[in-house]
């Protein structure tokens, strides 16, 4: 609701050391990641059948049902995806896993992430007679992969290979008919966890995918690690660790996660509290009532009250109904009067000095839309916190913060902002808290999007 | 999440002095009201161009695009519902607004309610040669409404005389070409309100509704008011009313309807507070942290805060994309360990005495299996609250409690309860306190399902 | 696609002495009268579980699947019903079979054909309060069915005394928890036959759908007879027969009914076949070939060949893909210059005088264009021959023939519509010949569309 | 009806000198040649704005309406498919067309045939590291030209070279941004020919498509042969022509093609006659009517008819609204008693002697069922007579006859066979009158499925 920005994806992957209901487990698991990426979904599965799968637009709810489960059948392994999708609706085909079938063995990839040197690899490629059929980093990898293991013969070698020629955000799931194999990228921008299962082991973008299916918290996987998993248990290469410093992104702190999910040893919801004391510290103001706006601003709102002592309220309800498919009212005059999404709890507001909690600003034009109705629900002032620093940059890896244009912050000084927005102050996080925030992770931390200085090469315009 | 009884429906009027796209609002209205009903909705318009209708099976979102409202027609006239329904899913007929099209004059009705003495009118009119195609209360008052039409001529006259035959519960929109008319039942058992748009008025079950399509409140309707809304304005006939004692459901405020709602001159949200306070001060308990079970338990549990001054903390993530085509886990063992639809912050919950609040305990599987996982996250002690009395008896007017037999508190002690739900205490609100709750309804109260006094007669068995 | 008048509807019922898949069979016979009514379908059953249905527009293909026919459960009877549906598309409601849900018995009802007296009684029944819910003459004769039981106490009595009020042509369906009751109008406008299974009964509009399901045809109902199907076997009530002349649609014969068919003991084939006979005779040309349009001008072509010893060839090639979702060409001049749904065979037509046989011409643009297409294939001469007289006069009877306005034949000499057409020569069947088509056949015969005659009064305008 | 064998594709490509809707012309052209594959369909489409595509399982009417064609927008160039289907359902990337997205140069592609060294050729590209997507033989020929031309740089000069390295049968449709190109395979085993619209060309796999959209047939392709179609208009590249011995498939006429196309300058309704013909001079027999199984079996029983003097009849009913989605009987006693996909009209057969004529016979199975209604209707004899000869060899080239072991001929004697098929007498063509059927074809015919004899080598099992 706050924040404007999206997510690219979210992985699962599951192996059994008995064929079973595999897919069963990703669905779930896919729900709990649902957050990270709504445009599309899959799941593939390996077992004694072979390999199958089913992708499509549209949410883990429409994409599949209890018989579309069982025709992915019982297996030994699965992976999942969700998408959020910069890509072009109709172009279905970039819908993850891909399944690649080569006469040197089938395997199964989905990636989180975004390359930053694509181009180049791309263009070599082709160069090659090398036909790529998505836009998809998932199936260059694949494609480095397989040229890797023609020459290697050895798949784990070509993986390890394949990661040095890597720039920029990517955690990888393969599986193969008898493995699975996650990786996280050699800088960790995107995370990636360890569960245990009765029959094995599972990994997972979030660690609230794990308690989805009952499995237990093993550790986090380390950048540039590989994690394999077969009949004979999980083992690691960790040949490409340290090799490039690390760089977790903060916005999996900040709005990406789920509340519940702990990222590199640092529990989510703790860390959002967090930054709601800081901003209590940091830009105190005179109010009668904290209120959050749900769900992202929530948890930094009880921490801005515990940080305060003003006490915290619910402010709004959300219609828990509307979905992918509710008609947005068309007069944008109109759209400030109406309440659909969004509706203050008048009690609750009239006459109060309001602390407005969320976890950023991009655009500006949600905020400045909700204050109009915390003042018109009777709001005697308003003081809008932010429990990130300014948007000021691109992001290059995965997530559409867009372009600096539509940035609010770019443009404009800190008193232009409060004025747009509508508010009697503003505060945002200041980018010392950062670190503070990831207090407990022991990686390094991409600010990119704060401070414009990225963990490496970036694309050039 | 907690409560497991359903409301029945919700209804939503608008009349409009100039045909615009009643529809739409129309379908906003729905959407703020979609928690009354999950089952089907529909809307029906009557303008120039005649009557049209859509009603399904299905969610608001599910049912209406834009493609289906602009079918609907320009009009000056639209009502709408959602329903809950125990009917058999196959029973399509009985979704609402249903369309009369008889040779006096078409109309368009819609109901919220159940009435006691369905069977009685049922029987008469049958034996009159009258065909009934639904069961719904819906048919069987628009019957009568024309029987009565074709003796008197007056529509108002008829619904005025039809309502002395009515026993039990029921709010009604009935549509004509040229008219809206709004109906609270005798005893006002479900609320309706009046709002004002910019070119005429609306009517709805609850004000949220107003709220998400920027019509100001504009007062409740008493208990066996008609309201007609033409081109000349809104007027009110009262000869109905105090006929009756009112009774108003008193889970309205408790479960129902939404917090951000004001019923009969009560915020519900301030009411839940209110009812979470009276816990704290009458089931104390030392604890280090209140939770609310989401959704319906977290104004209670601030009110519990509150009063009682341990700190509130969000305990649960629920999971906001599990919809209606969810598939359930389907080994009873395997829910208690899997986490899908809550998940408790471990953070929050690990080594601290636990509040849980929830608004009600029906049959009490969900709040055990709720409290298992707070234990298996680490809390030493668990303490349940439950913001309203136990239920002992069903309810007759469009709730479904269901049978005396699935009840917990109808055939087991309070210590029997504590322990079957699996907590170290558990308290429930005082009976007493009901009217505390609702403090400042001008109305009485329906509290038949804790008491078994009813404010009618009730259907033999 | 000669013949641009649709048949209103098809109706089949069946009674089984132990419960069984009776729905498939109604399946498998709509599919068989699917010619009949193409805009809906409904099946309804009835046994040990009560009354079942499922309605819908569309055709049975699109309605019924393996799962949706297992949900009608198994039964010892079920009624069926196609629909061509001169009814507004949103008007789904009117799909039938209805079922009546009253408390002195439930029903269910379905009926071909259309009342010439419905306005009448509509009025009667709607000011003594009754409420319709659709405008079809089913509904209206059930009501009127329910209101004699209520006073005779015996459903046969009631149907026999309303068949008494009824006006024009009907046939009835209705289905009780353990009877199946046939009803063919006292003129016998519409066709109704009987069929013996293996364990039971059936009743059909048409014999073709008893080969469907392997039953052996036993007699065709006599105008105004009642045939009741039960556990003890079948009889019939003909208090009504006879009452009234009968007068059989000569269209049954001429262009609705299947040529696999016989109706009223005559062959429909051999019906056609004499109707292109006698065009032989009666309107003769010296040609090279003779073709039919497809696919209902190909019987008369055979008889008019072998009438005149010009050979039979088959002459067009029809697109059997285009269904109900075809996109038609936009541009009319467009239209005549593509080949889409008929193609002529060009080695056939090329340098040949031919001559083109169909079943009836009712606004000629149809035969013009198609007509175009054999001269630019290469046909140097071509004679149109019409197996029925020209249309002068609309249908009262539950065929869509339309306002005199659109009728070629109404406004135009015989001379000007083969301008119109574009043909060499151009023969209508005499009017004459009509009870020759019919020969064998017991009954009267309507034939109000060429003549303006009548067999009961007609609606005032 | 008759002939149980499928083949395996059409295909049809549009070139316009202006942007216009070329997606509407294929769609109508693949409505024309919808009963080469039923499976699935597919238009592309490239102009200005770029390439679209919709590619899906089922048929063109199930796949395409207005909206769907308007998303392809409007454009110079479009080709289509249909595809019959040897692959599984779920594989949906195998659809055509194709579109690769190269740096080199978009293209799009599709198909119609099957390679006889596809295994080796899907070897060598991907031991050099290609990523095959599909098992389709348009993908790896796509690939094999993408190859040529990194090396050539020019596309005719790559398709060229491509050619010479495939063995059996293909006909390829390739379209670039701004450039149409047909390529017949060098045997010709698959028809392509080519119209002349008002503002370009097309080409077709067979001339009713040309037909349907109101095109000029021109000429057929030669074996070997490649059409550029651009601005500048049409030329041809016969570099490859005459390289390897033509060898058009026979049941290009006997089965496949629709009567009213024109199949390497031969009509394929009077190759069907002639074939009907032969049949009465070769296996002659004493009987009173003749007929045909629809629709295959028509245009041959109209030429036994001719040939023997015997009359010509309609003998069967072909239920049109039987699709796809049709539930078959399930027990087979049941099948036989049933007449729901034909029904015979018993006035015609009944005391007859009756010839039945096919195009084939596979199984023989459901001959056998067809010949049991002919006697239950009251035929006295039955000729079976089939106008292609016996299968005794399976087809390697994109038709499904499918191993020996199904084939009723190779494994029992014509009089064996007579009995299974339960007839009094049975007659198949000669094969020796295969190229008088196709008297006029300037292509020699591939004739395997009968001799075993293949026009290129095959795989090995």
């Amino acid at each position: 609701m706050g924040c404007e920005i999206h997510e690219e994806c979210g992985v699962f992957g599951i192996f059994s050391n008995v064929e079973t209901s595999v897919a069963v487990d990703a669905y779930y698991a896919l729900y709990a990641l649902q957050h990270r990426g709504q445009e599309s979904c899959g799941i593939a599965t390996a077992g004694k059948s072979g390999f199958r799968s089913r992708c499509r637009k549209g949410l883990v709810s429409d994409t599949f049902d209890a018989e579309k489960l069982r025709a992915l059948g019982a297996g030994n392994c699965a992976i999942g995806h969700v998408l959020y999708g910069a890509l072009a609706p109709e172009d279905e085909g970039n819908i993850q896993p891909l399944i690649i079938d080569h006469s040197r063995g089938m395997l199964s990839i989905c990636n989180n992430g975004a390359l930053s040197n694509s181009a180049t690899l791309r263009e070599e490629l082709e160069s090659n007679g090398v036909i790529l059929h998505t836009r998809s980093d998932a199936e260059l990898i694949a494609a480095l992969i397989i040229r890797e293991k023609l020459r290697t013969n050895s798949l784990i070698t070509a993986v390890s290979e394949t990661m040095r020629r890597l720039e920029g955000a990517y955690t990888l799931l393969i599986m193969t008919a008898d493995r699975l194999i996650g990786v996280r990228g050699m800088q960790g921008i995107r995370p990636l966890c360890i569960g245990k299962t009765e029959q094995g082991y599972c990994l997972s973008s979030e660690s609230c995918a794990l308690d989805s299916i009952g499995a237990e918290f093993v550790r986090d996987v380390a950048p540039g690690e590989i994690i394999i998993i077969d009949e004979k248990g999980m083992r690691s290469v960790t040949d490409n660790c340290g090799k490039k410093p690390s760089a977790l992104c903060i916005f999996e702190y900040v709005y990406f996660s789920r509340p519940d999910s702990s990222v590199d040893g640092v529990s989510v919801h703790e860390s959002r509290k967090r930054a709601g004391r800081f901003l209590a510290y940091d830009c105190p103001c005179e109010a009668d009532v904290v209120i959050g706006v749900p769900d992202s601003g929530l948890d930094a709102a009880i921490g801005y009250s515990e940080g305060s002592g003003i006490p915290y309220e619910i402010g709004f309800i959300k219609n828990k109904y509307i979905g992918r498919t509710f008609i947005q009212p068309t007069q944008a005059d109109r759209e400030d009067k109406v309440r659909i999404k969004l509706n203050p709890i008048v009690e609750v507001i009239k006459g109060k000095r309001v602390v407005l909690v969320d976890d950023s600003i991009v655009r500006g034009t949600t905020c400045a839309r909700i204050v109009k109705q915390l003042r018109k629900a009777g709001a005697t002032e308003v003081h809008m916190r932010a429990s990130c620093p300014p948007f000021l940059h691109p992001c290059y890896f995965g997530t559409d913060v867009g372009s600096e244009k539509i940035l609010i912050a770019h443009d404009h000084t800190l008193e232009e902002m409060r004025k747009i927005i509508g508010v009697d102050s503003l505060g945002f996080q200041r980018i010392e808290r950062c670190d503070e925030i990831a207090a407990g992770c022991p990686l390094g931390l991409c600010k990119g999007c704060f401070t414009g200085v990225y963990p490496c090469a970036i694309p050039k315009k």
